[in-house]
């Protein structure tokens, strides 16, 4: 069949009536009125698709070479498309293409300039492909270089907090629940926490990107085509894991967008939890870390502020990718099969989520190294706040009360405490000894910080030796990346 | 005391150092380093926010006049300072102006220029203002411009709506419920349902608007301003309606962006609803409508295409203004007053959804007067799917038998139209007869749509005649706006 | 029609079948086999929406009422209708009443009970409406009230803060942006943001009850009805504002309830906002305010803990509003018309983001009048973080120095005191004098935080004056509603 | 140290405290007022978390297990509070439980319960956790669970499907590109398009599984227990495949639950996209299937009716899973560590989503397999719309004309047949003559619907040997599991 129809003129001839009429009239007749200048408009997609220059080239490329190995194209005519296909690309890096809005999207401006370029040969191109499946393939083909960029990022970030955390796997800060002081935990252990939520970051983008990386070219309009296309070759060729199983699914499916825009949601809700406490940390009442003055801003009115613009952006950022996913959901909620126009909406979201969690990751890549804990005020927090009072409970058991009355003891203590204005080790013995006889000298011994911190040792406790041990834990699995 | 300070230098010594060292340096003094470059451009905004360039000016030069009337400005400087700005924006509509990322945003980057054309008069321009309340006001100058035009639009489209209504008083086809044929009703009263979603669209943006439409302005950084200033003298130059109460609440308050978004969420939403039928109704099962072909596009491909992309596409694009309104509540959840840097976040979903908006009912107002109902098919449909069987029903119970009976009479018959294929209309009175002997030749008589319809004739009914009364209030109330 | 019509057969036929067959049988006629087991218990509403029986049993007595005076029914028949159903509510606020699974919903549950206790005339109560107008009726019905609860819950607690920031009028605190300390504010001044933030709450709840408060009741299945239905008096009886001006919408709109569940996102943002602040006002390192014991829960663990429960559960909970908005949006979205079964999805939403709203609202107005400011560390957290930093270069602008070198000064003393642990106020005149021999013994008057806020005297000021004329001017709101 | 410290004194006074006098007062000593009693009932959670019981008495065996393991409990206090938490286990499935509000939480009911049962023995069970690790470990335990059962329901689906699908494999209906007909395709494949969606929700719920799966039940409440704990065999007890790597965030996380309710937003999405499609291939305009009448209900009104509420009602519920997931992500935006009273708010959410996909995909599961298609309804709405205009075009290439001048020449045969009310099949040969001579008897051959179909037969293609094919691997994949 391939043989007594000719490919270029089946599929490309839509092209020469656009460059030639200036409007798209490849379904001029069917049609008695050309469309509406503001619909028309309305409903192009290039400004924001032709960011897919580059894998729609990439993808024309090896349609191109699969098509001759099938013998659909001869290897003259492969190599003439991806010789035009090159110099395309080589115009668009160098600013010199001329979008046309009125050639719709990203695929129809190419094809049409390659066309001018390399003649009736550039409109074999399209044989046996239709747009359907084709930006569905670009798509794919440009979120899997994102997600590798995004996991790089993560991964840089990452070896970032183990630097830290090894350097300050003894310095010791208050630990909070409900933002009250709880127990001295170091903090090593702190920013390890934060090394472990993007342990799971990057496993949902590997998880991820499996799914993207399946092939739906080959689905054509919805139905399959009727060439005799080899997908297994394109798929290879493109780095592809596999071929998508069914072609009207092929067109219609985006919920690897929706699945990225989730794993970005999460990340962006961690680094948004990070955030918040980099702000903290350098108000005024905290004082825990300096941040350098080169991811803040002052005020040109007020000479004191030096404001943590960069953790606060990307708090601020994290609803952006948020409304992504949430648009992207309610796109794709109750369509019919199979492809429908709805479905050009994926892009803005999808590029936009991928931007803004890329741009954060590397402003906290960059930044995390370079903040500075202050570790006299940490410790100075930690030993307010009440946080050894665990600890004083746990001495006067072991001076035989039972825990009953000596969580009893210790909130008394606490009480006046708060009243007076005074934590526990800044109490005299007297002061103390108001609440429980069995109170000694020993007891300041008790309420060292240190003490409280090396009994947590256990894996995933806050002891400097198992901070120790989980760095060089996340050293190994970055190095198994 | 603005006496023996001099306002000019107060506030604008940053421009100075801006022009000169093209950084922003009006912090220095505080700071070690400066900004990253990668920082200052992942911080900046004015990429997006020029848009505010007209409404930026318009408040400058209400709060120059009102610096003048209370004797912090002289009458020259106020002159200059309106000349200046007028000639600004003069340059940024001919497209001459040279917008400067190291200049941050919208504010600077005119004031600087400001300063460059009349000099330090220029730097005058900003006593008692600092740019939390300045761009504050400007969202607000901006959003009650664009909620003006979406009135205006909701209102051409409504107008369209209460023209086919009158055209189609009389028009019979199948009502639905559950997608399902459920009785006759008249295609005027169908696209009265459309005109009273758009009435409370409309009223929520004029409710909106309300809350819109007041002024911070005067705020300054957050706690107000010791200058001299006269609140009511701006706000009435720039048509607010009120000043904000409360200067904290000023520079922090988003809650009129997110209404708007709420608002335009819920106008989407009817949209997507009237896209919905539009794409069912120009489908080959379906049939009740042609839509131009100017609002429509073809494949090139399949010669026959004519896809309802208009509608498809506004319906699609329902997601992204939900998740604008997702993502500034998301941008407001737990944020501490006052201003933070995460409020810079709210222009870009805003103008999204106002576009968004806008565009949408502007496609819906040109398209929804062109939609050619085909009276055959809607009137053929009404006659299937069994919709006068309540009809059926009715008549049985006045020939004397109980409802309970009648109704199952019915199903049954229903029942042996399903097996056979034909609707009730379409049975023989030997047919019919097989479920009750009261069924006579005057059963067909009951079967008629007109009779049907007509019958429904109060406040809210379809009966033609309340289609043209309600098409009459619906023209009052477009009158009264 | 109606005379020869039976409308009690008309229409309630369906409760014989099911008392007695205790299947929904109805409907037989046209089904080959009862609804399967799971399909019954998946598909029916009567577990949440029997919450709505008080509405719906008054909305049935005001259609009885309505149809007695059009003469559908004797006034006999409406006094026994209404004499059922007051026992009935009667039963079920005993708890006495037998809600039944198989009879699907609130409605054919009184219905069906109606019956047993009065015989055929209960089942001419439905003439003229059907299950889709009366449930669009009683969920209106029942969130005007919830709104009306919730509008008094946000008066009261508005009142608390208008107490309390005349209280404080005086009490000086620290201002911040971006967290960073900015200016000295009056802590009356921060109380009225939140009271401005609550008034357009209140605000936008009114709006949205004007909306709420319409009948759809009289559209009947989607069309209308045949009765000579007569909708202004059922709307007098019920108290609403007005009729519903189209069917085909009455029965579909769920707007009101969208529009609520955004009215109430974003109070519940607000409450999130303040929530934080207390959360953050009761940490160890700020220790703004004292939060009475009875809103904090403790630890069994730690005995020193005391958590602020009340305002990290008010915040938590905002998650759960700003769900049920995101649920309905998408529930709606793409819907054709009439009535779809997807509507019963409305109401577990909704009832949801009510009582959350109104039990947080009520918390607070609990919580606010018995928060205790701790006046000294305010006071001395003002005076430090360089609060009066702007100050200082105002003197020096009066001394006569150029802004531009008065900020560069002060921002290097700021820098020094960074660096050497000390605020402004605790550099010794030698320690100032560094960065400016313009500086003398004066100038630590400046930096009395009296001076600042005084100074900041106009409206929406955070000067004492503003706030006790800000307090005056709530008051009158408030007596106002 | 836990030699000398009696552990069963050390964690569990409280209990003793609640036991006796109604009221947790296990923090009293701090305390100077009992929690309000609004607040009590507000801030409680046993109402919805007594879900989680047998899960937490799962997860205290075991941690009792370890105890005894490592020496911290005896083997018959190991024994006694295993004999006691399976007898109180029995008593909650028994329904004699007595679940108390003023002992907050499932936890502390159980253990109260404990100790009243075997004394003080049980005291010693909450030894070296806090309740912050025990919620995180019972949430994961009961959410594995559950996606257990939703995967076997996804399989179960799937397997209808499968065999929908091979029965269908010829069957030929239209494929739908906008909803207008595109191109013939089989039913089976299109059956097989929900198969591949239906195949990603699981692959994402297995992943999601992976990462539910890790123990953070050693976190205690933020950072470690000073017990020698070894996680390890509580781990390998509870069937966990790894434990949490660090304490902070172990009682934090709750990835997990987001991650869930993203993938189960997707999998809602894919239902809502087959409601979507049964609801129109139910209307009496396209009555492509039958739906069996157990899966629809009737009208009482309307003795036609026969509405498809299962689908319907499927594809509302997508929204409160959308929800649920917009919900949770704003929960945790922005927190900082380590546990927050927020997080009480994951549950609620989380139960709903999972009880909601699990019940909407057991309706898929019954449905799916006794949907009958019409097949004669099919194949005819497949031969018009169109649907073989490519094929003519083709056609007419194969005729020596050039593609360009085909297509048009089809697009004018189609405005024709749009036109006259006839499809391509329908013409006579000299009306299709009239658009080009070329065409012969033998263009009917070329219009059939098999010979369409057939030829597309590549892997994912329409072709009935390609469903086939595809039946095969989804059986293999589905034995794999």
């Amino acid at each position: 069949m391939a043989g007594s129809l000719d490919p270029s003129e089946y599929a490309y001839s839509r092209v020469i009536f656009m460059s030639q009429e200036k409007t798209n009239q490849s379904w001029g007749g069917r049609f008695s009125e050309p469309v509406d200048a503001f619909v028309a408009r309305f409903t192009a997609s290039v400004e924001f698709d032709k960011r897919l220059y580059r894998h729609d080239i990439m993808g024309s490329i090896a349609h191109a070479s699969m098509l001759a190995k099938v013998g659909v194209l001869t290897d003259a005519e492969r190599d003439a498309i991806k010789g035009g296909l090159k110099q395309i690309q080589g115009e668009i890096e160098a600013g010199t293409f001329d979008w046309r809005v009125d050639l719709e999207d990203v695929h129809m401006n190419i094809e049409a300039r390659l066309t001018d370029r390399i003649g009736v040969t550039g409109k074999k191109l399209h044989t046996g492909r239709s747009r359907n499946d084709q930006v569905a393939t670009d798509i794919r083909l440009w979120l899997r270089d994102e997600i590798d960029l995004i996991l790089a990022e993560i991964t840089r970030l990452q070896l970032g907090l183990l630097e830290q955390a090894e350097r300050e796997a003894e310095t010791i800060m208050p630990g909070f629940t409900h933002l009250q002081t709880a127990q001295p935990v170091t903090f090593g252990h702190h920013l390890l926490a934060w090394f472990e939520m993007l342990s799971r970051d990057y496993e949902r983008l590997v998880d991820c990107r499996k799914r993207t990386n399946r092939m739906p070219l080959g689905s054509a309009a919805l139905a399959g085509t009727t060439y005799p296309i080899a997908r297994e070759i394109t798929a290879e060729l493109l780095g592809f894991d596999a071929v998508g199983g069914n072609s009207l699914d092929g067109v219609s499916d985006r919920d690897f967008a929706i699945e990225f825009c989730a794993a970005a949601s999460v990340a962006m809700m961690h680094l948004s939890r990070f955030s918040e406490e980099l702000v903290l940390w350098t108000s005024a009442q905290f004082q825990f870390i300096d941040l350098p003055d080169r991811f803040c801003t002052g005020s040109s009115i007020m000479p004191q502020k030096k404001n943590p613009d960069v953790p606060e952006l990307v708090r601020g950022k994290t609803g952006r990718v948020f409304g992504a996913l949430t648009g992207l959901l309610t796109l794709m909620k109750g369509q019919p099969l199979a492809y429908n126009k709805d479905n050009q909406e994926d892009k803005e979201p999808l590029f936009d989520a991928a931007d803004t969690l890329r741009d954060s990751l590397r402003a906290f890549a960059d930044m995390i190294p370079a903040i500075k804990p202050k570790h006299a005020i940490m410790r100075e927090a930690a030993l307010r706040g009440f946080s050894t009072a665990t600890d004083l409970a746990d001495y006067l058991v072991r001076k035989g009360l039972p825990f009953r009355d000596c969580h009893e003891i210790v909130g008394h203590a606490v009480k006046y405490g708060v009243d007076s204005g005074k934590d526990l080790a800044e109490m005299s013995l007297e002061e103390l000894r108001q609440f429980s006889e069995q109170i000694d000298q020993d007891v300041f011994a008790v309420l060292t910080l240190e003490g409280s911190v090396n009994a947590r040792n256990h894996i995933g406790g806050t002891a400097p030796a198992q901070v120790r041990a989980a760095v060089a834990r996340g050293r190994e699995l970055l190095a198994s990346r």
